[in-house]
């Protein structure tokens, strides 16, 4: 899989909601609610921002790709910008969320009828130029993917210390940050 | 949570299951069957190893400590045991083979009906001696998540060039491999 498979890339993203539904559902806040430091995200707040790119990111940028060419550069996306959009709801309102977001997103990224020749399209990201389609819909996944590995980091430090010895053969408490 | 806690624990250990299956059940071979290079594991491997520990590291270890003492030296855990056991298995009877492990293991956990001065009950491991009750079971739970943790990491690796120049953004592909 040395190259994106648009078939593959929806696999994943349309089980990524209930994965996170069985990971977190109902799971007591201790592991939801807290972060791995001041200012660092929570469980919660990722949620928030998986949501905050289904309403303003991916399906936006695929449409604006798809309807006016390479000429189009695509919104910069607020990696903060979910933070007013989670006040006061429960994790599991946001876990319903964000199910009924990417079940709407997949079902306007079906209708587009994608075809091979489609994913070569290009349009230009904000910071770094031309991006294709293709890369796109991979990124879209992969970022799935970051956050699934963040969220699994930020619960594992809520035992940094409970584990004791062991702390040195959990690699995923080795993980320096890198998708904070 | 600075402190380990039991039904925190058991609550993350018994959605396990559900969260992988949630994520890999029906998923393409492209992100289950290819690790992140020569000799690495690839998603069905760590799932194999997922369950060698039901069978032969935690509640065997848990049962060690509580049965024998602090004299009691927990066998060394082999971290590729569970090539022999994953031969010739579809991925779904992988994890339909660790849900009922671990759901076997909770209900033996649960009939210990463990107290709160259980807790600093010590056996030894081989590698660092002393360790309690409480450390063991934290580090069940933490093992799961650096195992969640390095499933993320491999199947991101597979859209690793897919992503084009998004590469840099997203964390999960900057991270090197600690829980390998």
């Amino acid at each position: 899989m040395a190259t994106h498979d648009l078939q593959q890339t929806v696999s994943l993203l349309a089980r990524t909601p209930a994965t996170l539904d069985a990971l977190l559902r109902d799971l007591p806040d201790g592991w939801t609610r807290q972060g791995e430091g001041p200012d660092t995200w929570t469980v919660v707040d990722i949620v928030g921002h998986l949501i905050h790119g289904e309403r303003t990111d991916w399906m936006v940028r695929v449409k604006g790709l798809m309807q006016f060419g390479p000429s189009h550069t695509f919104e910069p996306f607020d990696r903060a910008g979910h933070s007013r959009g989670i006040e006061g709801l429960s994790l599991a309102q946001l876990l319903d969320e964000f199910a009924q977001l990417r079940a709407e997103n997949l079902r306007e990224l079906h209708q587009l009828n994608l075809q091979p020749d489609d994913m070569n399209r290009q349009a230009r990201h904000p910071a770094f130029g031309p991006v294709t389609l293709s890369e796109l819909l991979a990124t879209w996944a992969a970022h799935d993917l970051t956050h699934l590995h963040q969220i699994a980091r930020v619960m594992a430090h809520q035992y940094r210390d409970a584990v004791g010895p062991w702390q040195k053969y959990l690699g995923v408490l080795h993980c320096d940050g890198h998708s904070a």
